[in-house]
């Protein structure tokens, strides 16, 4: 095991400990740990020889910039604002192992220019909407957003104000022409890779979402009164639909399909509920397969509502389509896995990410580093510091090939 | 259409604006607008010759008892407490037809002597425990009762002092060895007769009843990144076992089984549910039917569990075995139904009642009326005049029989 891969687990339990919640890891968009944060990440980036910013956006920004670089640039990255009682990887994982990255550039005397972004939110807890960060990087920040506020009623300008920082200047955060390639380095959040005892992911897309709620109406009655041929009871119909959501999904290769939330009214023992609302989350890499699924599920919730005398009505609430990840980068990161002397494996990314965002901008991929038990969003996420060493290795071979393919 | 069957609905309605709310129907035990139910009833007791008196348990209790009376005697009555925001007709129907049917006897000029029982409590809001008011008239009432607390932090036995009774007493509301019969008059609240075009049904028992929690314990994770077959989705386990539930009901006659309460966690849209909660109430005539279907939606509910990777925890919550009505009384009452010139409809209650307690004491049997649209427990519960004069027709036959019958 190199000291490096230690190195790396060491600096994201720090990182974690700067938290606005004593004793668990809560760090939301600019809130004040950001700031030690950001001069935790300042400093090793000062160590390393590059120079540093933070944007208008409040991304973390470090340039290296060696004598011998050409034009183009490498961009990589993850975003460093947490969700509440979080792990110490998720985001974090990715700017650290960056930092490593550019370690191992200067060890090769790579003539490689790379800029390492620590993205100030990705998991959008304070103001409710994701990717703050990652929008003013690719460049797509709507000004709207400044109006949002948070749980405090403070607005997101205020809020950026008062980290320091100047929010009319934010277009001025997206990336120049000279970033070639967007790699961003993340857990992958769950339990394929440890299933299949693999250290590692090549990503190949981010799989399109839709989010539906639905409401069966059907009557209150009471449970000892109402033989069960006069019940138009809305929970019997949810369940019998929720049943069909979940053979959709298994009859169907690489779809998820997920009722997530449950809420029946009155929700007391002894009455038939007469209302049964339950969220819908469906997802796959090919927006025609997810679109299809979801067409059928909402014809199957009517149909079976309207067998059993009930009426149901639905809610988009979000519909994102897949985003895929740039061939031929994600196929240097394959080969820089086979190179390293690992089975390739590719692998639909069923979350969202930062690169998301980016690939509207700059070609994108994402390496993924396996998730112990497939925790994330938990105290106890981890990482196993032999796959850190594998993503290290890969680094290896993909920063040559980076070397040799931009200039 | 006679007086006496829309004196009866007026009646019902002034009583329910005798409430704790302004502009809704809600009078717990021995609550201050209990006093003016009290007072209401009084007077009309006083109107019809009868004696009367609040036992210590807060029941009101008129007596008639005619010049020519034998020693025994018939006991009618419900109860006067609702639930929150309740209807006009749930219990007070039943003491207002008792009125009405003292009234009957006089004119019949019968030697029975008949004891009204307006019942303090069946509804259990208050304390949490119903049948409060026909436990004491049954001789069945608990003193440690008296400790329990309302929500306001007031015991019982300080609820009866502060009503102006002593609770020391309560032995002494236990019906005295001359009750030979008790009959409680009752909207059906539920769309049996409405559905069969019926007015009345007599009833034969007081369906058991089986209330149990059941926990679905599986792994909560991520629904985009978590594949259908590493899930172990506690929702669509549970859903499974609704669906059984209901099969199991539908395929045994005069079976209810209702799942009413339902939650999961951590109950969010994307998040594959770790954990359901749901309710059971299985309701049967035959204690041995309901306690099959109780024992085989157990095993269902553990197999489907074991299968799925998930285990399943139950806790009995309540049990009640049934309660037969007496035979003899309830054909008493079918024949009235009969000379009265309707249908015979026998029926049995999937609800409580108050001659559920008193049948442990005396012969007793039940006279239901449709509910329209089955409601009840609701403030648009209503009864058709027409049905409350059907009741009053039986009334002069069953009286008849009883005055025969009780000597």
């Amino acid at each position: 095991m190199s000291d490096a891969a230690s190195r790396v687990i060491a600096e994201c339990a720090r990182i974690a400990a700067m938290s606005e919640e004593s004793g668990r890891t809560t760090r939301r968009f600019l809130t004040p740990p950001t700031h030690a944060v950001h001069d935790h990440l300042r400093a090793r980036m000062q160590a390393l020889g590059m120079s540093e910013r933070v944007d208008a956006a409040g991304n973390l920004r470090g340039l290296w910039q060696p004598a011998n670089a050409g034009t183009k640039l490498l961009v990589m990255g993850s975003h460093i604002d947490t969700v509440p009682d979080a792990g110490a990887y998720d985001g974090v994982l990715g700017v650290v192992m960056a930092l490593e990255y550019v370690s191992l550039a200067k060890a090769q005397q790579s003539p490689l220019a790379i800029e390492v972004i620590a993205f100030s939110d990705e998991e959008g807890v304070r103001f409710g909407v994701p990717f703050i960060g990652s929008r003013a990087i690719a460049g797509r920040f709507d000004r709207a957003l400044l109006e949002r506020r948070d749980a405090d009623g403070k607005s997101m300008a205020e809020a950026i104000r008062e980290f320091g920082l100047d929010s009319t200047r934010i277009d001025e955060a997206a990336l120049t022409e000279n970033a070639a390639a967007f790699l961003e380095i993340h857990i992958e959040q769950g339990p394929v890779l440890e299933a299949e005892d693999l250290s590692l992911a090549a990503v190949t897309s981010i799989a399109g979402q839709t989010r539906i709620t639905f409401e069966f109406i059907g009557e209150a009655n009471h449970a000892g009164t109402t033989p069960m041929r006069l019940r138009r009871d809305a929970l019997s119909t949810a369940a019998e639909w929720i049943a069909k959501v979940e053979r959709a999904a298994c009859s169907t290769d690489g779809l998820v399909a997920t009722v997530g939330k449950i809420a029946v009214e009155p929700d007391a023992g002894n009455v038939i509920p007469g209302k049964a609302t339950v969220s819908l989350d469906v997802r796959h890499e090919h927006d025609f397969v997810r679109l299809t699924t979801v067409k059928q599920l909402l014809d199957e919730a009517k149909a079976i509502a309207e067998r059993r005398g009930l009426t149901v009505q639905h809610q988009g609430q979000s519909e994102q389509p897949a985003v895929p990840m740039d061939e031929r980068l994600t196929s240097f990161v394959a080969d820089a896995i086979e190179a390293a002397g690992m089975p390739v494996r590719r692998m639909v990314s069923g979350a969202g990410h930062d690169a998301m965002v980016l690939a509207a901008r700059v070609p994108t991929t994402m390496l993924f580093l396996r998730s112990p038990g497939g925790l994330s969003h938990h105290p106890n996420e981890t990482v196993r510091e032999e796959d850190v060493d594998a993503a290290l290795r890969v680094g290896r071979f993909f920063l040559e090939r980076m070397a040799a393919e931009i200039r």
